[in-house]
């Protein structure tokens, strides 16, 4: 077992300074990097020590791999937290750690490797228990065998173009009668789009939702789940609300999807923290997609609703320790909620509005957490991805942290940049939200910007909004006033807005 | 039952945000009071409307019940929430607001009366399986009825002079061998001091420990308690830091008292949250101290440990719901603590220290929370209690809690205003703290003021923080810097200590 003292962040922002969080609180040192653009970053700021990488462009800087580990040579580091995207998953880079005799805290490269194809992941999780979406293995053009095939995977169906993407020359199909013709127009619309005309048929999910288990597993054999995160709301085909536990999931269910997530751990001899994300349908079915072998955006719903830091028991498996819990010692209560605050507008689809933090004022009080790399008077930098925060909740059950996230929404001020906020709002007080009879076409479904409350201000409300303020500030002066500051409520109202 | 539609919060401060929060996230309308020198007061901003009582003085505001009442016809309230402090403790007060139909949120007028003075608070728990600290229940100058009494106790014992107070006149006594001498020198003392012989024989409870229950009971008769806090780290007789669950009571004492706490509630009829505080010895004896008959100042941790928001049953309960749980149906899980961090100088007796926050940023991220109700730039008033904030933090167990605190304490940035936080650190960091093995005693007995990191700043300091505040601020014009940061650390560790 090797102590880890010093731990290198290849990575920025929320992410960099959650891990920094957890590694002060168990004694070991930290090391920041940057780019140029993140110099005044807070990630930079709270590390003990920090380096700059080079130019903003992330090729230049942050998937650096050799200035990565030379700053570790030069600064004594001995573990290296990748975090979430840049090189949390890339084997190479998990394989030159290792080679440079530094701790990777993460899984193995060969774990990496085998979950980063769709072709190897299906070949490894084969041995186990655990349910893919049915369909061919092999691209077809026989109307007959592609028929029988059909009626065993069962309808609804969906006929895929082999050579085609983005849904171009695919076919829903939802009864038998409907084959022939539907395979047929498909053969002949593959033909004269790709010039060729095989094609994949696949059991169609109705009403499909993203449900993902958390995985810890340690270096000596022992894994565990962590319960589920349900993630079905999504703009495009990016999460941006997250809860656990799910609103839908039977004990029986979630028992069955969390020993298939298992499964799919044990396949590829997992260790550290990671996520087996499933496809689940209308009637509960549930298919394994793919492994993510990283820290997840959305761990913090997790370790509200366990108690479990995610970050220390990272740090703690890549040190050789054991896990300190079996799957059966494992519980959760409340329910936890988390929604991406990211630079977009959700009245231009959902588009980077990219600027600098006017005000930014983060909700405070109970069950309330706030994970940001920005400070007031920041500039979200045009580089990156454009979050700004993950604001999660946490409280007794759903309808009180659906509550409890609504009035943070009202407590978070932020101006100067669009945010996702007041699409929260929306989804969080929709009814399909609120009763949990949603999926991952939610947003297509319910979603237009003109449902959205209007925050657009006129030019002579802004300067209302200004000299009120300053009135506010003057107001210690005025020691007789004595009467109903009937105005607080548009104030708040306003503030929220923004 | 009665809806609850609009809530006036007749106090300041982090409590009226605090209440305001909870009745905000139940869709309850709120309006807060304040007195001139808080009118800018975050509490002020947050509510839904705002009335002002008057001059700073809170026997001119926020005490003043008249005006408070008015307002509540005036704005159309039903329901006052008193929070801590000012009239939550008044039982004329109480029955004032249910004589004008306003519900009161808190306990019964009885109730508050009966706990309010120590005389009928001890004859109403008679009958409960109650215990007391054994003693004399009248004054007494007849020696050898005082030496039976004594050894009926068991030694150590304490003599008082019935006449005394400030600990004038008090002898302990630890074994039978000496107590006529003593006792015949508490007598003589007494005699030439208070001109009265007479004294009390009281247990004399050795290495006392502060630990309260919390008590939720309902208006149908159903009474609960939300285990234990132990309050013991006391500066000037007041609580600074508290922690849930106590780190020395065994489920069978934990049972024990509780059930005494129950008890106590039941002696008075108890409806809405209070705690039933004793005093622990080092055998785990306890004895019941007092009943607090409102929301304690350290809620916050039992919240963290049980998941159930105290206010929101304060609400529940005084609109008539019954409570939604019984005994067996409450657990906890992990470990809380709370840092009361007050604008005092702990280096100067722990004197107020109030002025202005020239910098103040809250520490955030998993697991920690903050209670307060100022912001940066604000003052802090000389009118009232000089608390800033309620730092909580909530982990897995009490090791990690005592970490993600002192992680906590060096991201709270706080400037223009000596405050508690560094003597936080000091409590967090001593061994008799982090053994558990600590008492009432714990500051006069460890705590001096060189034990603090030392804060000072030499005006040469001053200016070097300042030049390197403005560097910083302007490197984004530096792009070719590319070196270690090696400064960065001892900027956290400067910002932590202003």
């Amino acid at each position: 077992m090797k102590k880890i003292q010093k731990i290198l962040i290849a990575n920025r922002g929320e992410i960099a300074l959650r891990i920094i969080r957890s590694a002060r609180e168990m004694g070991i040192k930290t090391v920041a990097v940057f780019s140029e653009a993140d110099r005044n970053a807070l990630h930079v700021r709270h590390a003990d020590e920090a380096i700059c990488l080079g130019p903003a462009a992330s090729a230049e800087s942050y998937l650096r791999s050799d200035k990565i580990i030379k700053a570790c040579k030069d600064l004594g580091v001995n573990a290296i937290h990748p975090g979430y995207g840049f090189l949390s998953e890339n084997a190479e880079f998990a394989q030159l750690v290792t080679e440079n005799d530094i701790i990777f805290i993460g899984p193995s490269p060969e774990a990496i490797e085998t979950m980063g194809s769709k072709l190897a992941a299906k070949a490894a999780v084969a041995k186990y228990d655990v349910p893919l979406v049915p369909g061919t293995e092999k691209a077809i053009d026989d109307i007959s065998e592609a028929k029988s095939i059909a009626a065993d995977i069962g309808y609804p169906i969906l006929i895929k173009a082999s050579a085609g993407g983005g849904g171009k020359g695919m076919r829903i199909v939802t009864k038998e009668a409907e084959f022939e013709e539907q395979m047929k127009r498909a053969i002949s619309e593959a033909k004269s789009a790709f010039g060729d005309g095989s094609v994949f048929i696949e059991k169609f999910v109705t009403s499909p939702r993203h449900i993902e288990f958390q995985i810890l597993g340690d270096q000596h054999g022992n894994i565990v789940h962590l319960f589920e995160r349900e993630c079905s709301i999504q703009r495009r085909h990016q999460k941006v609300i997250e809860e656990a536990p799910s609103s839908v999931l039977t004990p029986e269910v979630r028992e069955a999807m969390g020993k298939a997530a298992v499964g799919v751990a044990k396949a590829c001899n997992y260790y550290g923290a990671g996520t087996v994300e499933f496809i689940v349908d209308d009637k509960l079915n549930f298919y394994f997609l793919e492994m993510n072998t990283r820290l997840q955006v959305e761990h913090p719903v997790t370790e509200e609703i366990t108690g479990i830091d995610l970050v220390k028991e990272q740090i703690r498996i890549a040190e050789g320790q054991e896990l300190k819990f079996k799957q059966d010692d494992l519980t959760f209560s409340g329910h936890a909620l988390e929604l991406r605050v990211y630079a977009e507008d959700p009245k231009n689809n959902f588009l980077p509005d990219i600027g600098r933090l006017n005000i930014y004022k983060r909700p405070e009080g109970p069950g309330v957490r706030v994970d940001d790399g920005f400070e007031q008077g920041m500039d979200i930098p045009i580089y990156y991805d454009p979050m700004i925060a993950k604001l999660t909740v946490y409280a007794e059950d759903r309808p009180a942290a659906i509550q409890r996230m609504l009035r943070a929404i009202e407590e978070y001020e932020i101006s100067g940049i669009e945010t996702t906020l007041e699409f929260g709002k929306f989804v969080l007080n929709h009814e399909a939200f609120t009763s949990g009879n949603f999926d991952t076409t939610f947003v297509e479904r319910h979603f237009s910007p003109d449902k959205l409350e209007t925050t657009e201000q006129t030019e002579e409300q802004k300067i209302a909004v200004a000299l009120a303020a300053m009135l506010l500030n003057n107001t210690k002066q005025d020691k007789t006033q004595n009467t109903s500051n009937s105005n607080s409520k548009s104030k708040w109202k306003q503030r929220a807005r923004n």
